[in-house]
């Protein structure tokens, strides 16, 4: 196989420039997709930045791909060429663990194989993501994208889309629940979209009042600021589950104040340092905070079928490859509404 | 009626001393108990010392009871003079409330009346708990107790039992389930013996080897020592649910490490400071940090029965009451296994 064009971060800081870098051979049970579409997550920027730690240079992110199945491997039963096809956050696990066989890859007891800034299940060989023209990926990680989901704004789907659904759905979501979406980015407004399509009441929680005109187009019924102190006190024992997308640094109690008895807060944000919760915020009310991180591989496709059924995907704005670094200088203003997505065409096909 | 015979705690730092009040008549919902045994609890002590802010002096503590009903009020259904009758944490509730008719009296959303150091709904008359020869209740908050549970051992079921009971039954604790009890204290050995009657494999994590074998003799299967740092990384990813006892000040995230993916720790121990918690301690393996404070009046007559039918009490520690200060500096050293029980005929009756 050629060497396969792609855009990387080469090293911690630097701004990301065109790279190419060898594909594996399709093997039996492996998939070939040429990438039409990347979204662009936050976490991106986080790891190209080195933020987590551990980062792995020269670095190919993108784990939102959409693409069309260009080879299979003579095993694969899931695909077939001519396929629309998509890739998340994860490339592989060891698929035999008590963890994966509860179908939450996720978690691999060995540790799963993210599909970039990651490695495969030997541990040597780095994995590249979806900023790049083709991906090989073993069928069990490829999901099947069904007809009728606009490409480009599918692609969020494969990570803003399942971090949102899976909680929604772990947590039992359902009609006339009322429903808080803490910040309106691109997990917000995907967590919007969904829980609204299930019946949901939902109220946004935002810093200031610019986006409330979009959470209503997007599906909310309620609007409220959490710069205003009175808020937590007016929706106090308010709401059956908070999905709370925001890294920034917040105050975890007064969220769960707003929970009713048994209510449910999950986190899926990551703030900068630990956030001191109050055993009492948690004891008064029978309260839970729970963390959630994507989803498994059958949850991901339940969730692409669950979309295309109800017609949801991503609010985006498409750009070309060469445009990246400063897609990533307006995300971290703010300034997208709601997620970037790569046109992979705009790479020189090799 | 006469006055009612009690020890108080005349002010705050104040050793308990003799006390009488003036009980309420025996209203037609009500019932008048003829206490025979009182457990004491740990935040009898936090109370008395107005730890927890806003007690009301003079206190009389105690929401640990059983007695023999000795007249009922003439509407009354539940129960008949010569019945043996408790009462657990709480005296009153709006029973109106949303909250109230999902049976979650214990969040009444105009707040429950405590069954001492709080007012009656009328906000105004103080409440005087167990550690008193007599109570009137009115019946939805007195508690059945079947016959075949001794009197003085089941006393602790009313808080502690229900304490620890509810966060099984609200987390399906079932057979097989790897449960992690934290502190084995006066409710630690109820979650204990609770665990393991439903068919848990328990594991108690205790600061020091010294209880090693009453653990054992209560129904765990393992004892880990959490002093040991290696613990943490040797339980990792073990757990489906840990009961969290204690009131120390410790790291949550060690202990969330211990749990499987989407497994649960209920903390119902209240430590002095707020604890930081990391939201990948919670994110990675969608796990659950929750809170659980007793359990309504439903939930706790099914815990009677369940005892009752298991035959589960408490280990308890008789004494007098004008043994109660030195039985507190005893709790206060940990020395007590498990729990006092304070025979009220040592009370002078009027």
């Amino acid at each position: 196989m050629p060497k396969t064009p792609a855009y990387a971060a080469p090293a911690v800081g630097k701004p990301l420039a065109p790279f190419s870098f060898e594909q594996r051979e399709v093997g039996p049970h492996d998939v070939l997709i040429d990438i039409l579409y990347c979204g662009v997550c936050h976490s991106d920027i986080h790891q190209a930045r080195d933020e987590w730690g551990g980062a792995i240079f020269p670095m190919v992110p993108g784990h939102e791909i959409i693409g069309r199945v260009k080879q299979v491997g003579q095993h694969v039963t899931k695909l077939k060429v001519g396929d629309m096809a998509g890739v998340g956050c994860m490339v592989d696990s060891c698929r035999d663990c008590q963890t994966c066989r509860r179908d939450l890859e996720q978690f691999c007891e060995k540790g799963m194989a993210g599909t970039y800034n990651s490695t495969y299940m030997d541990r040597k060989t780095p994995t590249y993501g979806g900023y790049a023209s083709r991906i090989v990926v073993t069928e069990h990680f490829a999901l099947k994208v069904p007809p009728g989901l606009d490409p480009a704004a599918a692609a969020p789907l494969l990570c803003a889309g399942i971090t949102t659904y899976s909680p929604l759905r772990q947590w039992n979501c359902k009609k006339g629940d009322r429903v808080g979406v803490v910040g309106l980015g691109g997990l917000g407004h995907m967590a919007v979209k969904l829980a609204a399509s299930m019946g949901a009441e939902v109220t946004v929680l935002s810093t200031s009042r610019a986006k409330e005109a979009d959470a209503r187009r997007l599906g909310a019924q309620g609007f409220e600021v959490t710069k205003d102190a009175g808020t937590f006190k007016k929706l106090s024992g308010r709401f059956d589950l908070i999905l709370d997308t925001i890294s920034a640094p917040h105050d975890y109690n007064q969220y769960l104040r707003m929970l009713r008895p048994q209510g449910t807060m999950v986190v899926v944000g990551v703030p900068p340092e630990a956030v001191p919760v109050n055993a009492f915020s948690l004891i008064g009310g029978n309260k839970r905070l729970a963390g959630s991180m994507i989803g498994g591989i059958a949850e991901t496709q339940e969730m692409l079928d669950y979309c295309a059924k109800h017609n949801i995907v991503s609010d985006i704005e498409i750009i070309p490859i060469q445009k990246i670094n400063e897609a990533y200088e307006r995300m971290l203003k703010g300034d997208v509404r709601y997620r970037f997505v790569i046109d992979l065409a705009s790479l020189e096909r090799a």
